[in-house]
């Protein structure tokens, strides 16, 4: 089992460094076809650069899952059960096998998850470890399922579900794919902008915002009254504004009020910020009120991007950037001295444990803390590492420069854009927000089920049908 | 590099496996000692139970920290320096080397660290990969390194901070090892409390609070006023309350108001808050302000314990319960679906990176979405497991169960201890608030530099020195 386990870490290390390299000449192309408004996405990235490669196990899955035949009434999956396991034949070749304890669980009848709450109420742990069907059927509906409880217990599983939560094997891809484009300094030619009205006025608005900060990491918006009022009721259209020791709903100046560089007017390199806290905050809102005096331009690279470039260039630094924790702090006030938990950091590079995807960039230098963690053997490698990280992210190709103007919000993805700034003189003040990931997740899920699963419409009539139980978020 | 980093994973699986079986009769010994007030942690009972076992490289490393001679003027550690490497002679038989470039790295002047801000000022990246010291001298305050740069830079590192932060080898304790007393049912004898006058009273009263979580994950304090008011501000005593989809302070009352089954009068399990968050509450306050009725008794369960048990007893569900991640949701309102990112989410028991200390408990068997990623050859083992930790959990040698009445408030380490309650009829009032983890682990580690660490005095007479840059959290 140990082994077992450890196996799994070492495999999904090893497929994140098996694509083949890229030229250096990738990253320019990669940016002119972004900004030309093509949907260029890290996958087809892939694809287009080595057409040879082999294809991925998730691709494979997503190839299987969209050749399964259609359910028709008169022609089901068959489906069988033995003492351990239910089988389903999609088709002649495909099928799929579950659990006996596992489709037991899983039973989402309102005897067994709460249609209201969808919480689970069976009691797993009172489920037989043999447990065995009596008998299973193919309904139209989908799987039933009828097990030998002193009450009588049936179950039904819609197909679709099924097809979508099969493990064994695995036919829906892992990832709920949503297309991200990478970018580069190129963007500035198009970036992705709504405005202040269409978020205001409708919730499509606020969609077609998020989905934008979901898609390229952050999203301007124009048209924005220039008053803290204003700004800051735009930011709570995501969600409520997530409080720090910075307080909540803030303005920025240059006093060093608050302990740390950013209060100052010196040059900011990129960075995300919040690297000190567990979680660090999910989407950052400024706005530029006035600024009286030169400098001060605001600086975006695509973190993702870079990433990808750095997986291609240089996969061990990529892996040392994956696998080493950094520890941060923020100490610069008496009476505070942050630190994630575990103290011992997280690394630059997060994952997401089941589909492997890059999920979220850490990275300040400035607030790191002693790396007293390091193995001795991996030193000069992890400051080479560093080092070839820092050059991609202030490479030309990568640096978005933007100068602010007052009446433009810009909202960025903290959990993947890293932002900077040059330095300036004179008066500038500028407003923003930290919104929780948790909160801009949730707004973009129940927006992305009310306009594109078809779960309402688009007129807000208070009648939208219910979330379903078989929701794949769930 | 690939297999570096992938066996260090492996070591640290194996490490968490190989202390030696304890018999079954060891919980109520434990409980027993912790209630009967001994300082009985995790690390001395291992040492209790199997004198033969073979000393941990962490224990290694404290006794070899402890054995140090004190350094004296007139008879300095020994340096010197080649190409790569500084080393130091403690002794005759210990010494550290560190690499000429994290030393450069890690130069706290004034010109390399903010000496208010704590952040780094160094350019890390423009440090030549070859750097080496002109010269290197022992002196009373510490290694003085004279660099070859156009401006002439010398850095000074006190000795017991470089004892502190060695890596080659490791000399200090990984983990800023702070005394946790882990327990059972028997804490019921003398559960941690403060007063509600001693915490309002003064900052000590907090820091003995907050030390009183730290070591037993939770703590009442007695004779709070009867009203929602007086709670609010005694959980503003640790700092700032964390808002959610559930509001800020909250009234809780059995009316379903929150499309959760917490609203309800129904028993829960134990379990932890928000496992559908990223990043779970710290904190959780309770108060019951009124009930009439009967039922509603509080469950707390130590899940380090339990935790402790589970891998004596069953190494194997440990390691599941380590490495198989838990998707999670909170989806019983239209208006939210709330899931943690990345949406893989996280296994029960987290460890921290570096130390590989346990550090978090999450479970919620209720909140649980579809496992459609368990590898199938593990289902029926994680089943197993997931069984084996509940019947732990729900053992009466881990069950501590307590009527709450009006004036005695509780607040729980919510990524340690469990709670749960029994089923209750009647009018129940119950009043209290969500902390952030950093918000509590910033106050405590404050306190403590302001009690233990000697860098203030009891009285807050606003005189205390300032934090050094060489504080061990940074």
């Amino acid at each position: 089992m140990l082994k077992r386990g450890a196996t799994q870490v070492l495999r999904a290390a090893k497929s994140r460094a098996s694509s083949s390299s890229l030229s250096t000449t990738v990253p320019s192309r990669l940016t002119a076809a972004c900004a030309a408004g093509a949907r260029w996405s890290a996958g087809s990235r892939r694809t287009a650069a080595s057409a040879a490669a082999l294809k991925t196990h998730e691709d494979a899955a997503e190839l299987l899952f969209q050749a399964l035949p259609p359910i028709l009434p008169d022609d089901l999956p068959i489906v069988s059960a033995d003492e351990r396991r239910v089988a389903i034949g999609w088709d002649t070749r495909t099928w799929s096998r579950f659990h006996n304890i596992w489709l037991r669980d899983h039973c989402r009848c309102p005897k067994c998850f709460h249609p209201v709450t969808k919480q689970r109420l069976v009691n797993t742990f009172e489920i037989p470890a043999d447990i065995s069907p009596m008998k299973v059927e193919a309904k139209f509906e989908g799987l039933e399922v009828h097990w030998p409880e002193t009450e009588r217990h049936i179950s039904l599983y819609p197909w679709n579900w099924l097809q979508q939560t099969s493990y064994d094997p695995k036919i829906a891809p892992k990832t709920e794919r949503k297309e991200k484009i990478l970018w580069g300094s190129q963007i500035l030619q198009s970036p992705p902008t709504v405005t202040y009205y269409e978020v205001m006025s409708d919730d499509y608005g606020v969609y077609k915002w998020l989905s934008n900060i979901d898609c390229f990491g952050f999203s301007f918006v124009s048209d924005v009254p220039v008053t803290m009022e204003a700004t800051e009721k735009l930011a709570q259209r995501i969600g409520f504004i997530r409080e720090t020791q910075y307080g909540k709903f803030w303005e920025f100046t240059s006093d060093l009020s608050k302990g740390d560089t950013a209060y100052t007017t010196m040059a900011l390199g990129p960075h995300t910020d919040n690297t000190y806290f567990t979680d660090p905050c999910g989407l950052q809102l400024f706005h530029l009120l006035s600024h009286d005096g030169d400098g001060g331009a605001t600086l975006l690279v695509d973190g993702f991007y870079v990433a990808s470039i750095l997986k291609e260039l240089d996969p061990n630094a990529y892996e040392l950037l994956s696998n080493i924790p950094i520890p941060a702090h923020a100490a610069g006030e008496a009476g505070a001295l942050y630190r994630p938990s575990p103290p011992g950091g997280y690394p630059v590079l997060t994952h997401d444990r089941v589909s492997d995807a890059l999920a979220q960039v850490r990275w300040n230098n400035d607030d790191r803390s002693a790396m007293s963690h390091l193995d001795p053997y991996v030193v000069e490698d992890w400051y080479n590492a560093i080092r070839a990280w820092q050059r991609l992210l202030t490479s030309p190709d990568s640096e978005y420069w933007v100068q602010l103007k007052p009446g433009t919000a810009v909202v960025i993805d903290n959990h993947r854009v890293l932002h900077g700034r040059s330095a300036f003189d004179g008066k500038r003040r500028m407003c923003g927000a930290y919104i929780g990931v948790d909160e801009y997740t949730s707004r973009l899920a129940v927006l992305t089920e009310k306009y594109r699963l078809g779960r309402g419409t688009k007129a807000d009539d208070g009648s939208a049908p219910a979330r379903s139980v078989w929701s794949p978020a769930l």
